[in-house]
């Protein structure tokens, strides 16, 4: 902290605003072999020549290029698309290995076709991950290099955890897996899009709820529990939590490049400082915190400096090998992300406004079906028109943002595939043969929503009906369930899938995941799958969000899925075991639950009981909000969707 | 294995058996300051001082003295009760620390009472674990000793993993933790009783079902998979298994105090060699198999000569610290017990006598039910003589061996005590005023038994018929779950209380325990439990057994609990998700569940159906026995509990 200059903001008496680009000895500027920028694209030839070059004079074999950014972001920036560039892979996940002789992409079953099409297959080979016949990229590596090579891989795109484990295997067999400072890709990537820094966005208390200044002391009493002097934070949305800020540097996620180091005296942003507005200054004063910005780049500085004050330093489970690195073992403290933990027990200010905001959501949802309904028969609905129509529908309601993630409009066949988004290519029309599955959300200033519903504006089979019924058995039986503080998630997600259990169906995806407040769609803790091993898989507590989505599909037929998001809250029972209470959920989501699909003989009494109730809601809800924006013809239509089942109308 | 003499026996065409002691350098011959045996008790003050003496000659500030044995065994012998020799506590499970000046117990809430009342105050204090104000066994340790002192503990008493935790903490700390290799309680223990060392017994193939031979082939294969020459075996009941023996050096346990090391050439098996009858060599004939038989205290030399090999080791994750720090790192396959996951799934002989045997059990059972409902009124059935008197029943019976463990036999508020044993001291009369619950089990030759069930033979209160029938709906929901393989135990456990949960309640135990065929009442895996992280919590297979036994406990009132032994079957479905086809649970035990104590309101049909065709097959499973073992007013008995439950009746 003491030869670097910084930009020291805030509520501190006296405000510092350094600016200049003080001792930045991050990657960016540090390789000094960066490229050019040139628009003209170079052939993969050149591409891969070029890296092979790079590889030689680093002395090393095989050179691994991953599809994730430093953050570990879910959804990353075009700047970030590495694996793109080398392979021309659209794909969300996969991992390319190169050698001097080779160049192999795997990738899930998700992205078979689609990699196979991408691929230019005189330069790789696909790796169908799944398929009994395909090497793991553990294998391959030690069938394809000779005895004694070094394996290359940035440090910044590999979680700590996984550098150990693949270390360990390469150096049983006899290599070695090393880290470069510099990317090799970005260091041939003449026409790379430059990071993305879109202006910063102060978050109202009106929407955090809490101060950052509150949320600051909370982090440092963990400090203090676990005898630490810092903590370093690497994920965007726990730095735009933390200090109540969002951005927009990463599409339908509102966050900001940037890392933070938190200690017992002082908080570290490291972003670029150009967007430290007047605004930011404001917003860091009005929240109480005192910020020392720094440069992104100058973020391995920071921790050197930290490791210097002798102090423990806490990193997180998923962090990168390029902190972990940096900080001696004795000093280094990881856990399961401090930060993330906090912030998935929602205060009462977020949860109060992710309920309006999926009243508001659900309006726009309703009046889409609705419109679907009304305009269907004209044959040219497609599933991207009709995105667009949905899109339309919410971007009329307060408060809101923007989406929150694209789309799953699907169709009929196009609803099997599970993570299926249209394009232009696959567009299909939208009719009343088959099921259509509409997944999508908003981004609005006070909450975040991700709702799916299935509906057939036709006549349903026999086993589509049984298949949809079953799924919202599974819908109904998790979202009912009472249960004590602490569940694991395990246990909802099979609740979820009993029914379809009962008669041999099943689903292959996890059952939920939490959400953020204004921040990514997909947030971890909570989560709820079979796998007790993942991380995100930690016991519920009252305020805790997640998604409930049992579904399901088959295979060049239909799809079904039906999603709410549901809020942890706390319920009245008979009893009291051990005085600790009984937690349930309450759906947030308030859209109507297709009858017509539902098979009332396969329902119990109490299934079609909470369906009415649930139905009664929306309407109560939803309705008032629907006059007030004058449609009143999706009123009449929403009035009619919720009306009760009764065993009689069978 | 070059200079050690060895016993060597078997199938081998040359059969050679050296007798003699070998080179061994194990701990009972190792230390020579071994306490010579002497009748007359020490105080507690001399034991103390004694060990505290050599503690100072060890340059230890504190020594550890753990409740278990070297093999991790549930229940230990008398001569591995180190714990209560230097506490006088009798209790399962505990630990101990004396240091120079203090000396403390930890035990958790089971045994609070029992510890306070055993333990000597003026040299003791006891530590209720659980309790917020009661340091932990780390914390204290760091409070309670000078900064850089060195703590000691027997490297056979703790496992590797709670080492190298232990061992993190202290050092963070300034302390140190180290092993000694002569363990301080049996230095000054003057009376200590011999090690065991009964008659080793065959089990025969019509009870196995699979030779020892077979056993180590699969076992072999599992070393190459693993690339790792050898394998060390650390708990009795694995290689009772595998080497298809049993003894009875434990209680209730037909194990036999050795270790194993299977390489890919060789079969050592560490036990006294006196027992190696003849018997015993036409055994391992018979098996196919030929083992090579060294002294029980070689088995530290025997992993040396093995490490010596330089190939690869395996050893269990819950594998002890001596032998852990015996293997090099580079050498070590740390892994959750090969052995006891292969033993999981059992054979269709071994499956088939765990029905066979479990049909038996429930005719003693029966006829014990039925005689106390005889004799409740003549006012002198106790616990103690009631547990007799079932004893009695189970060793009329075929195949009968001894118990597999002693009988919970607890009525009204005793039954509320989840551990609860009867003893002279809490002896109570069984009247008609309460609950009974009785928890017992068989050791047949084809089987191991474990059963539970709760009866009220007056009026029970409504609360009672509540809680009994939300048990019931647990027990019965679990029992009838279809799953696909390898769903994890946590969906079970979940699924036993969600009834329960619904109102408020709950129990403060795991759902299910693995069991094993003529071996350990508790064998793992498989366990249904909350914890994901429980080891033993592995998805089940067909073929796995478990316990299903879901209770509830009003303390100071009464106490419920159900227990059925079931085995993972498949099921015919409908549909079949990915070709994987479904299971569901066979219960092999087949006792009635008490009809009086259900409340029918709260049943569903498909409740009340699940217990009527459980009923039927009771009656037609243990009914011909009953009448074959001329116990006809037993069988009269039985039709009436099993009569169908109707509506009607209420």
């Amino acid at each position: 902290m003491k030869s670097s200059k910084k930009y020291i903001i805030g509520a501190s008496a006296l405000l510092i605003i350094l600016v200049g680009c003080g001792l930045a000895v991050g990657r960016a500027l540090n390789g000094g072999d960066e490229s050019a920028y040139d628009e003209t694209p170079k052939s993969m030839q050149q591409i891969l020549s070029d890296i092979r070059s790079l590889m030689e004079a680093n002395a090393i074999a095989a050179y691994i290029v991953p599809s994730v950014d430093a953050h570990s972001s879910e959804y990353i920036s075009a700047h970030d698309r590495r694996l793109q560039y080398v392979t021309n892979f659209t794909g969300s996940a996969g991992t390319a290995i190169i050698t001097l002789e080779a160049a192999a992409l795997w990738t899930d079953s998700r992205y078979h076709l689609q990699a196979e099409g991408q691929l230019d297959s005189d330069y790789w080979t696909l790796m169908r991950q799944g398929l009994t016949d395909v090497p793991t990229q553990d294998d391959w590596l030690q069938e394809n290099l000779p005895l004694g090579s070094q394996v290359g891989v940035d440090p910044f795109l590999i979680t700590s955890t996984e550098f150990e484990r693949l270390s360990r295997v390469l150096s049983s067999g006899g290599f070695r897996l090393v880290t470069l400072e510099r990317n090799l890709v970005d260091s041939v990537w003449n026409n790379r899009p430059a990071q993305t820094s879109e202006a910063l966005i102060p978050l109202d208390i009106k929407f955090s709820g809490k101060r950052a200044s509150e949320k600051i002391a909370d982090l440092r009493e963990e400090l203090e529990k676990n005898k630490a002097s810092a903590i370093v934070i690497n994920s965007l949305d726990e730095t735009a939590w933390l200090l109540n800020l969002r951005g927009s540097d990463i599409q339908n996620t509102p966050v900001f490049f940037s890392y933070a180091i938190v200690s017992g005296t002082q908080i570290s942003l490291f972003t670029n400082p150009d967007r430290i507005t007047e605004a930011i200054v404001d917003h860091f004063r009005s929240e109480g915190i005192t910020v020392t910005v720094r440069d992104y780049d100058d973020i391995l500085a920071g921790i050197k400096e930290q490791v210097g004050e002798r102090g423990k330093i806490i990193i997180a489970t998923a962090c990168n090998q390029a902190f972990y690195a940096q900080i001696p073992a004795d000093q280094r403290i990881q856990l399961y992300s401090i930060v993330a933990t906090k912030r998935a027990v929602k205060n009462a200010v977020e949860a109060e406004g992710m309920r309006k905001a999926h009243i508001r959501d659900g309006a726009a949802v309703i009046r889409y079906l609705h419109w679907l309904e009304e305009n269907v028969d004209s044959e040219n609905v497609t599933e991207l028109s009709g995105a667009m129509k949905l899109r339309e529908f919410r971007s009329l309601q307060e408060n809101y943002v923007g989406l929150s993630f694209t789309a799953i409009s699907a169709f009929g066949t196009n609803a099997a595939i599970v993570h299926y988004s249209p394009t232009e290519e696959t567009d299909t029309l939208i009719t009343r043969d088959n099921i259509y599955l509409i997944d999508s959300g908003g981004q609005y200033w006070d909450g975040t929503t991700d709702v799916t519903r299935s509906v057939h504006m036709g006549e349903p089979t026999a086993f589509q009906k049984e298949a949809f019924t079953r799924v919202l058995k599974g819908f109904l039986s998790l979202g009912s369930t009472v249960f004590p503080p602490k569940t694991s998630g395990t246990f909802f997600d099979a609740m979820a899938r009993r029914a379809l259990w009962d008669v041999g169906l099943d689903y292959g995806h996890g059952t939920g995941h939490g959400i953020g407040m204004f921040l990514g769609v997909h947030e971890y803790p909570p989560s709820v799958v079979s796998s007790t091993s993942s991380p995100g898989n930690i016991g519920l507590l009252e305020n805790m969000f997640t998604s409930n989505e049992p579904g399901y599909y088959e295979a060049d037929q239909f799809g079904i899925r039906l999603e709410d998001i549901v809020q942890v809250v706390p319920t009245e029972v008979a009893y009291d075991f051990a005085g600790r209470g009984a937690l349930t959920f309450y759906s947030n989501t308030v859209v109507p639950l297709q009858t017509k699909l539902m098979d009332m003989t396969l329902m119990s009494d109490h299934e079609i009981e909470l369906v009415n109730k649930y139905h009664e809601r929306v309407m109560k809800e939803v309705g008032p909000l629907l006059l007030e924006q004058e449609a009143n013809e999706a009123y009449i239509w929403l009035a009619k969707q919720t009306q009760a089942l009764t065993r009689m109308l069978i």
